[in-house]
């Protein structure tokens, strides 16, 4: 979702670069041991985080891990970096960068949980190489998911969630869940489940959410 | 579904024994070759078939495949051989017989396609091996589908569907298609959509309709 720019994000995102990383350099690594406490935590990632409702209450709900928002739009980021700010969220780390470089930012074996929530669907054939489900993108998910880590990965739109099912199918992940109705499952699976802000507006107008958790290794 | 038993029907099953398997044993192998006029035709197999619409409808339409309709209730049995000999469907045979039993009824890779439209859910996890999406259930495609054939499984249960993307998935199969509101895809995939009469109530009530296509080996 694109949104209305906002001088005021621009100007605090400019003014916390040691919250924010903005337009890294994919020839350099990112030092991610010098901007969290414990680096030894687990590290989960979300691909597109918009306003980050989703990733700021995981982070808020879970002191004991640490959190990457990747987000291109600089209202967006600052919009996230509020909420760190306001809520004391040492624990995450926002990243303004293009997600197609993501296994220049994180090393190999690297990340515990991806996550990827309403991303846009590129529905037009022509565009299948942006969707963040196509191959390529699974690649770098492979590479920088720990051996025992998993993507997760929402949406409302049946054509990418169609077209994911087969793409990560085809590319060999195990499934490990999948919900074709998540708002209606069962009580045990839903306390867990933490929604992003497109997530509320859609399922309240009775849409059906689609999941899918896989694993690549 | 079950149906209200009609005698009409067993008298009409029983009368016509070269369309109708009944029952067969396990042990012995069926002798298709004697019951089809071209046995070297495509061969394709509904699993639970209901009133037959579905099978009844593409038997008529391909003369230059074979079809055979498993459907354990005598009485839809007898209603897919009443459509059988008005249509005069000489491809299509049915089998009057519990699907656990698939491998015993066909030769290994012999079936082009397996269709599995509408199954019954078994939604209690006590009964998951039941469902006919169940891996004991996959193992009998996968050994009696050709090396081409594929598997063609619809329903607008999603709890089955949820369920049998995981299971079919981590059997190993590779998906060729999937959709999560099939009735909503391009004309180009809903002009080769054939009907069960269980899917035209459930889509004119909105609902939508789950399709996936699976390749075995």
């Amino acid at each position: 979702m694109r949104l209305r720019n906002k001088p005021w994000a621009v100007k605090l995102v400019n003014d916390h670069p040691e919250a924010v990383i903005q337009d890294p350099d994919p020839a350099k690594k990112i030092n991610w041991e010098e901007r969290v406490a414990d680096f030894s935590r687990p590290l989960e990632v979300e691909i597109g985080s918009g306003k980050g409702q989703f990733i700021t209450t995981l982070a808020k709900r879970h002191p004991e891990r640490n959190y990457v928002a990747i987000e291109l739009q600089t209202t967006a980021a600052g919009i996230i970096l509020r909420t760190k700010l306001e809520e004391e969220l040492d624990n995450l780390q926002i990243l303004r960068a293009d997600a197609i470089n993501l296994a220049d930012f994180f090393d190999a074996d690297s990340i515990d949980i991806l996550y990827l929530n309403f991303s846009d669907p590129w529905p037009k054939t022509r565009h299948e190489k942006r969707r963040l489900t196509y191959k390529s993108f699974l690649k770098n998910y492979q590479t920088t998911l720990k051996p025992e880590g998993h993507l997760e990965f929402k949406t409302d739109n049946s054509g990418l969630f169609s077209y994911s099912l087969v793409s990560i199918n085809n590319f060999g992940a195990k499934f490990d869940f999948v919900s074709v109705d998540l708002h209606h499952e069962d009580e045990e699976i839903l306390k867990n489940n933490v929604e992003t802000e497109y997530e509320h507006k859609f399922a309240s107008k009775g849409n059906p959410i689609y999941c899918l958790h896989a694993r690549f290794n």
